[in-house]
């Protein structure tokens, strides 16, 4: 969905951030781990587009995080990455706002209030919760309320529009699903069938989000073929040094096919890489000649890393200078959650007054 | 449990809030309706003397209440009412600290940090969940994760006293279990079986607290012969003008024994509230009437009525005068959270260290 929301049509009133007529976007990541090859097709890559689009908010997701990363050295490690992640990638602090969640205490009030009347059905059946649990995570309450505070997350922006890939799907229409019933219960002649107001100037305490399902990348495959993930701890990190680098991408798993055969195209980590890294002109050539045989996989595997320092060496060269100056990176963070909590906190207070908190 | 716990017994340090020699205590009533009588004999009645104590933090559960009241006139005038009450019961603003759970962002942070690690079935066998799901109340995420936001409520102010009525004993005892594993999880050398570090002097980030179950008061039934309850309506309020007080007592359901004749002690809700009433003494001497009979039950109604004034006009009064000047019960709530909030964002912030939040 990268078409206007139909909000931008309704009469303007500016004095009223239900009737803007800027757009804002909210995107968050976990750091849950070092972000990687496979991060970075699924959501780094938009980051600098996104913030183009309108008032956009960037933050990460460290309260999520605790679901999965218990080791305190680890989540500040990772958290940093996150931050240092968005910034090499373009992340403009005086356009966007970039955060930490743990830094806006407005989102875990948000998520006790509106967690007062969420069904526990719609929690059961989330199928991300589900897919964990089957897949061996503990059944814990974090995890079985990620849906809730994510629902929080976005309706304290009062977000139009949330890129989310297809498996956060059924969470931002939870939040959708919720943000209306949360207006029908405390808004007087509260119309769900025009849920912003659109039509009757009757918008609710919550403005209804769309979930904007970012096209369907190809799976990322880790260097030993199975899908690229920490927890497989097959990934190639996009900023780890140029020796681990060489290193990760020279030990993708390939098979012993001869020099000068062909190459099987099926399962192929290594061509799926070089799939997604090179251009279309580029890649048809290098399959080309990977269907005809004569070059070995060393070739493909010294092209492949050739392909990843074109495209990340200058976002590795402007994290390598913010490295160096960690605590500007911290007055960005700050800052950041001074201008998150200006708007989290006005939200808030309308919450609070609309239950009767306040 | 009112001897005075183990930690007095350990080494001084009175730089360290964990080893300090003052009890701290914790009690909240939730706002969930007007404070009648038997809001009374369970709770109210004890604060006066709880502030002697030591170290006591009296809050207005209104987060809590949102599962119940989703009405926010309601929810506001019910949340004053606690407020007044406190008051008028004789809580000293200058000795304890009385203030609203939502004044105090910190409850809902501490709320999703400690629930990251609170497995799902503790929450799936708490009596009082599966009690009120039995009784047709919605299961809702709010009702599910009140213990959670309980021992949120608990652990913030390092308690070491929490009096509680013997059906929010297991909720205790969740708070007790999740402190101690998260101390395991994020202290070194943390020793279960010391849980406050008495004896090795390594207590966890949360101090482990220890319910304090108030001595089991008859149930209190209401004018009808059933508990008393705000949800029956059969509730004698305290703070209702003499004319309704008149109405609800003089309305006791009573049967048709003849006034000569002597009456039936058993399921009499008229008896049973004179009994929770009157001293030992007159109550001895009220019920050999009773018993044998002569006076009709518009006497004992006359005498209830009586006691009722003799026991709580000094309090009615107090609230008069408070209810002139709403402005300074106001004040009173502000400061009491910023009190409040000087001891809560310093455990906070220690959570927040311990997990890799900050």
């Amino acid at each position: 969905m990268r078409a206007v929301p139909a909000q931008r049509d309704c009469s303007v009133d500016s004095k009223n951030d239900k009737f803007r007529l800027v757009m804002r976007i909210l995107s968050g990541v976990q750091p849950s781990g070092r972000q990687h090859l496979g991060n970075y097709f699924g959501a780094i890559r938009q980051f600098a587009a996104l913030q183009e689009e309108g008032d956009s908010f960037f933050f990460i997701a460290n309260l999520h995080s605790l679901t999965t990363v218990q080791d305190p050295e680890k989540l500040r490690e990772f958290t940093l990455d996150a931050a240092l992640t968005y910034l090499a990638f373009g992340l403009d602090p005086e356009r966007s706002t970039v955060f930490r969640q743990s830094d806006v205490p407005e989102h875990s009030e948000l998520f006790w209030i509106l967690g007062s009347l969420v069904p526990l059905s719609h929690l059961e059946r989330a199928h991300s919760y589900k897919d964990k649990v089957s897949k061996g995570k503990n059944p814990d309450f974090g995890l079985f309320s990620y849906p809730v505070l994510m629902a929080a997350d976005i309706l304290l922006y009062a977000a139009d529009k949330v890129p989310v890939g297809k498996d956060q799907k059924q969470h931002v229409e939870f939040a959708r699903d919720w943000a209306i019933k949360f207006n029908q219960t405390y808004v007087d002649r509260y119309d769900p069938a025009d849920p912003n107001g659109v039509e009757n100037g009757r918008p609710g305490i919550f403005r209804v989000p769309v979930a904007s399902i970012q096209p369907e990348t190809a799976t990322i495959l880790g260097v030993d073929g199975q899908k690229m993930s920490k927890s497989y701890g097959n990934t190639i990190e996009l900023f780890a040094s140029d020796k681990k680098v060489k290193k990760a991408i020279m030990g993708i798993k390939t098979d012993s096919t001869a020099v000068e055969d062909p190459k099987p195209t099926e399962g192929s980590a290594l061509l799926s890489l070089l799939k997604v890294m090179a251009n279309q002109n580029d890649y048809r050539i290098l399959e080309e000649s990977w269907r005809a045989g004569g070059l070995g996989y060393g070739h493909y595997k010294k092209t492949l890393l050739d392909l990843f320092h074109a495209t990340f060496d200058p976002a590795r060269a402007r994290r390598q200078e913010l490295e160096g100056d960690l605590a500007s990176v911290e007055k960005v963070l700050q800052r950041g959650a001074e201008r998150a909590r200006e708007v989290a906190s006005k939200q808030l207070s309308e919450v609070k007054l609309a239950v009767g908190l306040a």
